[in-house]
């Protein structure tokens, strides 16, 4: 078994190596600009995936779709081992020096031991510490402990709808004994976690229109309602004076954690806030009264405004009265909160407050998807659970995450278990600028992954016996 | 007296190719890029000045301004005759196709009877109506029939810096009997106007910020004051339910208009109301209870929402929770409302409503100017309407406008009497995209600006008799 941790060590720095090429490639997939680029990291990817020896690696378009998926299969070891599905996505978020970076985000730079560049922790450490860990398994005498099914989605940051309709179209495909998401962050970089809930998120945008045409302020002004005074005031009565969304039914159904879960969360709560000391440094804590910064991220909705855009905000002053202002909205959710259910209600509140001066409509930008509540005692749970302690010397804490992952709820109905593995840190900077994570990073991403792997195959031939 | 009308009418083909070359510089006072074209007009104006026989044209560079004056004077009407300062600026506001302009927007184009184009209202049809008045006067065998200063400025859109250095250190090179700003708009094709009011206005940036960088709205959503959201807040508790601006003691010094004032102003709202249904066009009437559409541009001060931005707001969405926030805010002041003291008044506001939970700045962007009253029944008041009924063939109406010319307020220091002449229409989008001027407009300027001064010269001479 250690045949594969010593290669991975020997092979490092072409890991390495690999992982800033694919960081070099600008995958952005909200943008059309990058399509190219998102295509070109596919291929890259599909030609590793058949370099390393495995069975299979398509580039699959789907009807629909934006920007493919990459499938690769090895099923070396036999009928009786059990299929491990590992997910992970090549996309990343805009960015752009202006937003804030001291480099270039599309080109890797080594800084005080750290790698800056985007996508660096969300997600193409997790894209390459699985497939890197896959080669290290297959190079070595004993071959890959369980067959693989590895599905990299392009299209994680914009919606993931190529992967929805793969899943409900061909969900034999997908069909695992164990279902690995490999995307996320540890507590700290001394403290592993493993994930057991990721929130849902639902996506918006909320246009306000008045004039028929931009006027000037000064041959009209005080005659009509400006666009941004009303998207203002319709965005300062989406939350009560305490800070919880004033959107009627919002929490309506939301299950509130019992008293012993939200005891054992307790503990990484003590992360969360040294965590929020150090990256988020507020002037002052804001939220939902009666939950702390732990239970706000993991076990509480949200409504964030993520966009605010209209007038002239350039250098200087232009005195316009301008005809339309838009807001970008997100929601995140927790288990039983309905994606489309959310939706709807803020719609319904956005017109009964949206005064008759303007017109107000809120539009759905992306499917969404719920939030996920995973087992915390399955043999894959304890599987990851091992593989965190060997990569990290210390046994993780179990946590509820406040990011979405939206492809979770989908796999949960084709495979039996699933864990969720990142081996980033909270400060990674993740869709902010400066995106980075440790230079130790990939290196015991890979590790934990072998050792994963290599747990349930274990765990399942030990079963069988 | 008709020779210069006769030479305006044989010349004024060249008169409009002149205007379109001028209005092909960018002169956008406000964009530091466009300093090189502001520049370029300013000379070639200085240029056509002495072409046109003036006795001298200076391009005045003013310490601490950042784009130049351009001062013409002419003094050949002798001792006795009266000196007339004419006023107009040559900078435009920035404009941009993707603000919607259906052609590029500084190229003229003639569509439908109007030609569009930026800084064609706004105020190069100014710039030009005095410039070739002046011209036919000068070619004329009676040559002109008053002393000239024709002053031209280059930052009207962008604080007026130089101007009023300018005459804070040199008054006796602006000091003259009469003064005309040529800027503006009358009520309607058919019916000129004389503007005996116009408001001042002050300019400011709200800054909110929230954690120290940018966030992901999945890691730390819920656990702070959302930048974007706080910016919402404030920006919606400047105004109350009723339209009122809500700043404790906004109206202290807001010199109310007399119940005869207001009976002859309804004259004109008429007007306002037909070009707001025309040109506003927005769902509903709002604004401040207890005055009409007219009143609401005249009478009134506003404090209005000219941008906002923040987060992003591109396509697609990214599940940014933000770092900072901005709005730009400026409000139109009437008669006695001081700048400075307005801006106070709105930072000590920002600064009581802005919660702990982030931090709040607001930042005055520009001096801001006072607003100005004129009176009605001045010598130089019955000449300009004299050449408005003469070149519209209908005698003007009275009116309070609602927008700001900076120097306004300097320049009734220095000159007995002041008017204020405006050629364009109220629906030529001044500040907005396809900003235009009817075809006919430059010679009807033209026209009014020849017979202005000449009436001028009659007034003056005739009391001398």
């Amino acid at each position: 078994m250690n045949d594969a941790r010593s290669y991975a060590r020997e092979h490092a720095p072409r890991f390495r190596q690999q992982y800033e090429t694919l960081l070099r490639i600008p995958t952005v997939s909200t943008l059309p600009q990058y399509s190219g680029d998102v295509e070109r990291a596919a291929q890259w990817l599909a030609r590793d995936m058949r370099a390393i020896g495995m069975d299979s690696a398509e580039v699959l378009h789907l009807p629909g779709g934006r920007h493919p998926l990459v499938l690769g299969e090895w099923h070396g070891a036999g009928e009786s081992a059990p299929t491990v599905l590992l997910y992970a996505h090549y996309d990343v978020q805009p960015a752009a020096m202006e937003d804030g970076w001291d480099s270039d985000p599309f080109e890797p730079v080594e800084r005080d031991g750290r790698l800056y560049c985007r996508g660096s922790v969300d997600s193409k450490l997790h894209v390459m510490s699985q497939l890197k860990a896959l080669e290290s398994l297959l190079a070595s005498p004993g071959g890959g402990p369980v067959n693989i099914k590895l599905l990299l989605e392009g299209e994680e940051e914009s919606g993931s709808e190529s992967i929805s309709a793969f899943m409900a179209q061909q969900p034999q495909r997908v069909r695992s004994d164990v279902a690995v998401i490999s995307d996320g962050v540890v507590l700290a970089p001394q403290q592993p976690s493993l994930v057991y809930a990721l929130r849902g998120i639902v996506t918006m945008e909320l246009h306000v229109e008045g004039p028929a045409q931009d006027l000037h302020s000064g041959h009209f002004g005080g005659t009509l309602h400006n666009p941004l005074q009303a998207l203002a005031e319709i965005v300062a009565q989406l939350h009560d004076a305490d800070g919880r969304v004033s959107v009627p039914g919002f929490y309506d159904d939301v299950v509130e954690a019992d008293a012993a879960e939200r005891a054992q969360l307790a503990h990484s709560n003590a992360w969360s806030e040294r965590d929020w000391e150090a990256v988020a440094a507020a002037p002052l804590h804001y939220g939902e009264p009666g939950f702390n910064t732990q239970e706000r991220i993991g076990l509480r909705p949200t409504l964030e405004i993520n966009g605010l855009n209209g007038g002239y905000s350039g250098p200087g002053f232009k005195t316009v009265l301008p005809q339309r202002a838009m807001a970008k909205i997100s929601c995140r959710l927790v288990p039983q909160q309905d994606p489309q259910r959310i939706f709807d209600l803020l719609q319904q509140h956005v017109a009964a407050i949206t005064p008759p001066t303007v017109r107000g409509e809120l539009r759905q930008l992306e499917m969404g998807s719920p939030a996920a509540l995973l087992g915390r005692d399955t043999r894959a749970m304890r599987a990851a659970a091992a593989a965190y302690e060997h990569a990290w010397g210390v046994a993780p804490l179990f946590e509820r995450a406040g990011g979405s992952i939206p492809v979770t709820y989908a796999l949960q109905e084709v495979c039996e278990e699933l864990v969720i593995m990142g081996f980033g840190y909270r400060d990674g900077r993740a869709h902010g600028p400066n995106e980075n994570v440790h230079v130790d990073s990939l290196e015991r991403g890979v590790n934990a992954a072998i050792h994963f792997l290599q747990g349930i195959g274990a765990t399942y031939n030990s079963l069988q016996v």
